[in-house]
């Protein structure tokens, strides 16, 4: 029920998933039943399906609560258990389902992921990784907009949990992790930043310093490639939110000045698009918790759910509550 | 001396802008003047000097020391007095010139300028104001580096240092404030971002409330037209080498996928590259320091010189200090 575009996208995109990926994965639609069918009904009887078993594998959940993206997270949970958020994301932890996509609001799919599903221990706060292209491979920025005001501990943590993701998910081999900066020296940042920096240093991961913002679209530094980038959800999600935009002004001032069309010009910038990434992974929780941009169109749902598969099948939460209990074994 | 390419590019800037501003302009080239005597007489002796009466028009003042980009800023000016930064400060404070360009040390040029110039009363530090190209007019971003950690206080001084730059400098009428945040309510941010939100609510500006950061490269929100946008200098850095290093790779992606020819795209992007802007003016301080990208090119340095003659030219400095005296006094 959550997104601009819902529930119209959000159907379209799961039955979009279940044409691309194999027959043994089935999607589990959460919400107001009888809307949802409404819209089902309409695609699977129209040409643009693309899944002829699709009424074979999908099934509607009802949930008759919408939380609204004004409202107060933590209220909203504990007032709308019937939600689709909170029905979705319980579905996961009773086993009946192995990932949960929403498009809905984010401060309310953080709250109830962490009630619903709990944070493996050790950790105080999920974070969200985003990709964002580079003229290389992506490179997973953590956090970029759960928490505003962390503490040197948590930076830590989130590049523990950035390192698991970029290893399972992203299928990145030893990956290096930066520390947003001003400066690539130590002593270059906030006070928290230069704390965090000692910190990453002892923590036995490959730790290659202070990137600074001119590193984020080469996806290196001086001293190696980057795949995980690390900053308090402040800072993250504001330059997560300028990224996405410059494109497209980019775009705007290219097919002014040389005349080229506005489809070759989109093609071309295609990687710098979120539709085609679909969906953040709430880092942290313990289970499978992708939450996907509010503009979500079919594609960026069909390409969240694909993200989710992906998460699921490479164990990508074992694994990090196991790498999570090794550091804290080492440091005890 | 300072700066990536000097002398040699900041010579040829130099000589570049007495050929495009009036013969009531000159300029004193500050530094070693063995050095300045050789490049300048090469340029002048050449084909590309742009400017007839180079040699009457420029002054060689002698500055022996140079600081280095390592050293520590406080140190560097306290141990060098004869350098370029302390004796260019120096001939403005003892009313020999009017501004101050550099592309040297940052941080040096900040804590010398503070020394010799001194702030205007009720300041605790000065701004870099940085000019961000967009889909519309250019917006000034401050600070973007000179300050990382910031209380409230502080950035409410930064808007008022902003829109008296904007309005003098930039010639806008009323300039629209926007607070850099992670959502447009009041209540998003981190705990200086909220607090800073309502100071500005009541500090008598045309405060438009947060922006993100996608509406920086439209140079608007919802609200209407952004023309200063205020963050603390950790943040302000990050964006902007983020928003440097993004032209470039979006040329990059480009140039690959239609074939595009690099100059075509460099011409068409011209907006978005720092040489264009040249020079940031350091705001809060009695007088004109114009911060030089480290990297520039006599372009830059052109450009920046142009910029210290446009701040001297409408009296910037002594709207600020007449502006900020009224603030003071209607909160007092």
């Amino acid at each position: 029920m959550g997104g601009d575009f819902a529930p119209r996208a959000t159907v379209a995109g799961a039955l979009a998933a279940l044409a691309d990926v194999g027959a043994e994965h089935s999607v589990q639609l959460v919400g107001q039943s009888d809307v949802i069918s409404r819209e089902l009904e309409a695609l699977l009887d129209g040409e643009a399906a693309g899944v002829t078993d699709g009424r074979a594998r999908i099934e509607i959940i009802e949930a008759p609560d919408v939380i609204q993206m004004g409202e107060r997270p933590s209220a909203a949970i504990r007032s709308k258990p019937k939600s689709s958020m909170m029905v979705g994301l319980k579905l996961q932890a009773e086993g009946r389902s192995d990932g949960f996509v929403s498009a809905g609001s984010t401060g309310a799919q953080m709250a109830a992921s962490t009630v619903v599903l709990r944070l493996h221990p050790g950790l105080t706060r999920p974070a969200i990784a985003t990709l964002f292209p580079t003229s290389r491979a992506p490179i997973a920025v953590l956090d970029s907009g759960a928490n505003v005001d962390c503490s040197a501990e948590e930076l830590v943590q989130f590049a523990r949990l950035g390192v698991v993701y970029a290893e399972t998910v992203l299928g990145r081999q030893d990956p290096g992790v930066g520390l947003l900066s001003i400066g690539e020296e130590a002593e270059k940042g906030n006070a928290v930043v230069k704390e965090a920096h000692q910190l990453l240093r002892a923590a036995g991961l490959n730790f290659i310093g202070n990137v600074e913002g001119r590193d984020l679209p080469n996806g290196a530094c001086d001293r190696g490639a980057i795949d995980v980038v690390i900053c308090d959800g402040f800072v993250g999600n504001i330059i997560l939110k300028l990224y996405e935009a410059i494109g497209p002004m980019i775009s705007g001032m290219l097919g002014k000045a040389l005349g080229t069309d506005e489809d070759s010009l989109r093609e071309a910038l295609k990687s710098l698009d979120y539709n085609e990434y679909g969906g953040a992974p709430l880092l942290g929780v313990r289970g499978v918790s992708i939450i996907s941009h509010g503009k979500s169109s079919s594609r960026a749902i069909k390409n969240a759910i694909r993200a989710a598969i992906r998460a699921v099948d490479t164990g990508m939460s074992d694994h990090m509550g196991r790498r999570l209990g090794e550091a804290a074994g080492a440091s005890s």
